[in-house]
């Protein structure tokens, strides 16, 4: 049985490495988190100390207060779309250099040495990439928005939040999008808001002596956890230059809590970004940001003044729904397995992830320049909008090897960046522009080529892949239906890529605005709520949002807001079990400081006992933290008398405060003498004396709302009737999860509670 | 002190009328709730009977029930959808005949005729829609928007979701919307909303033997709420076709809780009244629906392919902002001084009701046809993209009593329906075709006359009176800033609408995204997101959202999500004081009845004293209408000794299932006889015995959160100390209330952690 262990160190063990996903406990499949995950704490700690520090803070300090978190908020929009901009510009600059070099290249028809500058232009920037990643933040791989959701949820996983991760993750994305990889650069610019606003939120660096009194009110998890949450709502909205978008992908995909204020400001945020980042394309406007402004700063504008389309147009958007939701749930499904193969690589040391990387990156040079060889060339329109063929970088009719006055259509989608060939599959009156296996092969290779990019050691995003797999899909499908409907292929683009965006990430409204704002047309709304809903529900059938697959893999103990059936069938007492480690109100220093060593638990419950009370009376719970400090501070009494409150004169609040992750003291560093450790500490002025308690037959569902909605780390179960011990056990975040609780009741697994869902035929054996 | 007193009648003391805001218990000012307010209760009630009636349930059960919430919000989104468009079709057609009929008595010079037919209709319509809301369905009289929104906070208002409200809501308001009075529809159409959403989720009717099994699911409050979250959201998409805007307005103005499932249910609702509302206005083109078609369905197309501003354009919108919030919480206050004149008379009787709103029919239909004499004729300008002057009812150009080829501009706006005044204004190229003075004179009479109108027996709605005086407004600064701006007067009208809405309704996301959807112009989004957020910042300085102060006018105790800062002062053992109402496991009837009839709380702690166990024991709480079901159905026992758990025979969950409010059953209905009085009761298999319980040195402001994020309706205070008895007292939602926590500890009045707000000067005593 479990015991009551919580925030066990959750590291990733080479030998469960190939378990299948029915592992009776959280283990890490990706990721090297050597260091523990932690749980934030999102209660109001009730301790006498702290209610003293509250009842002193003046009207001055509750003004300041507000004062910084609006000022914080405006200061994080500023910031992230500073970076926005500047990786847009940047990417946009670099890999446009890069296509001019080489399109001029072949207009000399050298493709020989075409194909080298390409690749090798392309090997160097994603080598450089991922050699900063795997050697300075392996935390700034991946997309960040799994770290992040997780990190609202209440989860800590290390150094996600550093300032090495977030200068790796902004260098490193602008590298690794410009090497032509199939990423895509929204997941990067999440984490990166994030990154900014928790770092903000820190309070300086004590490090580099920059800390200032003001920022010492945001040093806790609850105030830290609203800001990041604004800040990623300002990363999405930098990301598509969709401000309402971002605030609705934080609420939705994002956040576990969620209050009308905090709508407010990140409101607040993402409107800075969008003035700001105007500003920014004012300014290039007058051509002086180089090759930025053609396509930079995705804003896909299909507007057609009067598209029109009536009820008999929402039969094949529905079967493109359809389709659409397999697709995605199978996208997540490969991807997932993929993702775990890497993972065996990935192990093996730094030289293997970034060789892994690097062989990507030069068989998806080899496709970019190879592909476009299979297309035929074709006769430019006569009445095309644009130059044809196209020479230089973005439009829509790229010359490639074809001859004057011909165009090559897969070149166009292939040898391009990705947002210049969402904008043509999007285009409005290309019907004809593209030949059906030229969409066809481009489907094929997004597909695969941006499931195999994605667990590469770099910044690498998922929403931009997905918009152009599902872009060229929609369009193929278009192609098929032909005249039998009103729409345009470029109409069916966009609502292809919403039926793989929804099939693959699961989300309604807030995907349902992005699209609208990136492609600037409101009249598509009931078709792309229809194409969302119907794909969102087909996917949900098979599996679950690509993020929570990511973030299971991570072994990241997120806590779903809805419980599971079975879980109506245990009561609380059915989990915890175990030895209980207690501490009494006074307590011999000796006594904590062998449990603090020995246990890893962050919280412990503190009684009363005969003598001191008539009976075992619960007082309430000590944290690890404040404990560590008491040590090290050295409050200690002679005898096991208390002395009275002058403990409000030893300590300040800020000894109190919640530091980054790893930054706290341990245990290990505090030397105490023999003396000493005879010596008595009264815990009282510092335990939380009032936590959540629920008795023990309430049922596992029912505690965990109370537990998801409050936002707790430690949740005390008392007993039904009164025993010897006023407490029974300690519940944490991992209780609650269905690994530890399937693992322990495993006969539930063959229960009619649990959820519907069509598993994946056996051959799933096979990866 | 008070007792722990819950769910108290909350009828109106006339002599309380007159008392100031800062009135001790929550008192209502407006509306005749002779019925006490019932909460309502999200918990899930874990007592025996239900665990072993969830137990029992099949899977077939658990599909049933996903399939049918999916249908009923599909069911609530086509009739919702169909209520909006028959109501915008009546009322399209009543009121435009009514202006054609008067327009063409005037251009035959029959001037007095025709202001005698319009004012005669105009008053017969009044009349209509107030006979039927003053003798009907009082409920139905107002926006709604107050009573759901408090309904979604746990507050049960009597007769808010009937059958009968509903019809008069609909009937009513389609008749006070065409009867030219200065209201919107937009609120009622959410009641409505949210109404056909209750009824649905009410399992049919008893009444008329209408119940069907697969509906008796959703008897419980925690389905019910869900559903009429939907609906809300469902009428808001059918009031201004916007579906992501009623998504979002449901979520942030009227949902208390929320959740993801939640969002996407509510989006698939408004999907639907999306699609449905598209295939009438496809079938309405053809020219079938009458005048329908040229005006109808708000849909302020403004358009205009390339708007551009710069930062320059930035400070004349931060003003507009900062006026725009100034202008609002003015409209708020003296709306709310408005609302309790009006008290007064509506007190006196149905037939002062009538009277009031009769006077304002007329002092309407004075203004409406006397004020366009003061605006001077203004000939046509050459280039007119239409017909000028318009003859008919709706166009820019009114001909009003101006010669042939001239027109009236303020006619055009005031002799017209709010939605094409509307139109009017938010037209673009129009800069120059009215006269600062009529805007003036418009501006001024919508101020003043969409508040005298709010307060009377009637459905009425506050948006769209609060986007045509904002829309008057902003081209009023338009106007004023002129060409040193390059925004055209349009643009203003949009900004001054958001900025107005910002100010009296403060609410920012969704209000966004209704004014983008129903200006279909994305470009817009950062000024309006700019102007919304200042607006709302200043209205907050002075006033609360004028929702929530109706809702206190109301006597409708809404609970913050935010606990107030005195609230960190106090422990919870502060508000519960009073003797204490327990039951015993097995209790005598005759105690029970007593308790039952001489108290009115809902809910009673159950305890198991010596000698059933070995000291005093908590067992649960148990709720009253659970107890007279048990008193209905008899179940006594002879003596008090448990029996075993025959119960589960005697009983079907329906038995339990929430009734309508006003349906239950009620102490006073069940007689018994002298023998039945001397038995006993088994209270423990229908006893929650899982009740979430706080100690009682928690602080309130700790408790709130628990009480709100998990929504309970009763929460048990245990003592810190083991006493004689295991419970100190029950908290309820009125215990939260910062009236009755500053009735208790007046002291606080003074305090300096009072919410930081500008009172307006002590001249607000005049009223």
């Amino acid at each position: 049985m479990f015991n009551n262990a919580d925030e066990e160190s959750v590291t990733h063990p080479l030998l469960l490495l190939r378990s299948t996903s029915n592992t009776t406990s959280q283990v890490a499949i990706v990721g090297s988190n050597l260091c523990p995950i932690e749980s934030l704490d999102y209660e109001i700690i009730e301790n006498d100390f702290f209610k003293q520090d509250w009842r002193t803070r003046s009207k001055t300090q509750i003004c300041q207060y507000l004062f910084m978190k609006w000022t914080l908020c405006f200061l994080v929009g500023i910031v992230v779309s500073l970076v926005g901009f500047t990786n847009n510009l940047a990417v946009e600059n670099i890999a446009g250099i890069k296509f001019v070099v080489t399109s001029n290249m072949m207009l000399a028809n050298k493709y020989l040495v075409a194909f080298v500058v390409f690749t090798a232009a392309n090997f160097g920037l994603t080598l450089f990439a991922s050699l900063i990643t795997a050697y300075i933040s392996p935390e700034a791989a991946g997309s960040g928005i799994p770290e992040v959701k997780a990190y609202l949820n209440g989860v800590d996983a290390p150094g996600i939040f550093s300032l090495r991760t977030l200068v790796v993750k902004i260098v490193g994305s602008i590298s690794a999008v410009s090497s032509s990889l199939h990423i895509g650069k929204a997941g990067p610019m999440v984490h990166t808001g994030a990154c900014v606003a928790a770092l903000m939120g820190q309070g300086g660096s004590k490090k580099y002596r920059l800390t200032w009194r003001w920022l010492q009110y945001f040093k806790n998890d609850r105030d830290r956890r609203d800001l990041v949450t604004c800040g990623s709502a300002a990363g999405m909205a930098a990301a598509f230059r969709s401000p309402v978008g971002g605030v609705l992908f934080a609420l939705e995909e994002m956040a576990s809590w969620w209050r009308g204020a905090l709508l407010w400001r990140a409101f607040f945020t993402t409107a800075v970004v969008a003035i700001v980042l105007r500003a920014f394309i004012d300014f290039c406007f007058t051509g002086k940001c180089g090759l930025f402004g053609t396509g930079g700063l995705i804003m896909f504008d299909v507007t057609s003044a009067n598209i029109s389309y009536h009820l008999e147009d929402v039969p094949p958007v529905f079967l493109l729904g359809i389709i659409g939701g397999i697709l995605g749930s199978l996208y997540n499904f490969i991807l997932d397995k993929v993702i775990r193969i890497y993972a065996i690589i990935n192990e093996k040391g730094a030289a293997y992830k970034i060789l892994l990387a690097c062989s990507i990156s030069i068989f998806t040079s080899g496709l970019l320049f190879g592909l476009p060889w299979l297309a035929s060339c074709q006769a430019c329109p006569a009445d095309a909008s644009e130059a044809c063929p196209t020479i230089g970088r973005s439009g829509n009719y790229k010359k490639f090897q074809c001859p004057p006055g011909h165009y090559n259509d897969l070149a166009s989608l292939i040898f391009n960046t990705n947002d210049d060939a969402i904008k043509n599959l999007f285009s409005k009156n290309t019907d004809s522009e593209f030949h059906w296996s030229s969409i066809l092969i481009f489907f094929v290779t997004c597909f695969f080529l941006s499931i195999f990019s994605y667990g590469i050691v770099a910044p690498t995003g998922l929403f931009v892949p997905v918009i152009l797999t599902g872009a060229s899909y929609g369009r193929l499908v278009g192609m098929l239906i032909g005249s039998r409907s009103n729409l345009n292929h470029g109409l069916f683009a966009v609502l292809g890529s919403a039926s793989l965006l929804g099939g693959s990430m699961r989300m309604t409204v807030s995907l349902c605005v992005v699209i609208l704002e990136f492609t600037n047309n409101l009249l598509l709304l009931p078709l792309i709520m229809l194409v969302l809903l119907v794909s969102k529900t087909v996917g949900d059938v098979f599996n679950g949002n690509i993020y929570d697959l990511i973030m299971k893999l991570k072994g990241l103990p997120y806590l779903e807001a809805h419980a599971e059936p079975y879980m109506r069938q245990l009561t609380v007492s059915d989990v915890v079990t175990g030895p209980l480690q207690l501490f009494h109100g006074i307590e011999k220093v000796s006594n904590v400081v062998h449990v603090l060593r020995t246990t890893r638990h962050n919280g412990f419950p503190v009684i009363d006992e005969p003598p001191v009370t008539e009976c075992p009376v619960l007082f309430g719970l000590v944290l690890r933290a404040h404990l560590v400090t008491l040590l090290k501070k050295k409050a200690f009494l002679p005898t096991a008398v208390p002395t009275g409150i002058d403990a409000f004169n030893q300590f300040t609040a800020g000894d109190f405060a919640k530091r980054g992750l790893g930054n706290g003291d341990k245990i290990e560093d505090i030397d105490l003498t023999e003396e000493e450790m005879e010596m008595f500490v009264d815990l009282h002025p510092f335990t939380n004396a009032s936590p959540y308690t629920v008795v023990e037959t309430m049922s596992l569902a029912k505690a965990l709302i109370l537990f998801r909605e409050v936002g707790l780390r430690h949740m005390l179960v008392i007993p039904k009737i009164s025993s010897r011990l006023p407490v029974v056990g300690i519940l944490t975040r991992h209780d609650f999860m269905p690994e530890h609780i399937l693992g322990v009741h495993p006969s539930l697994l063959k229960s009619r509670w649990k959820k519907l869902r069509i598993r994946f035929p056996p051959w799933e054996k096979i990866f």
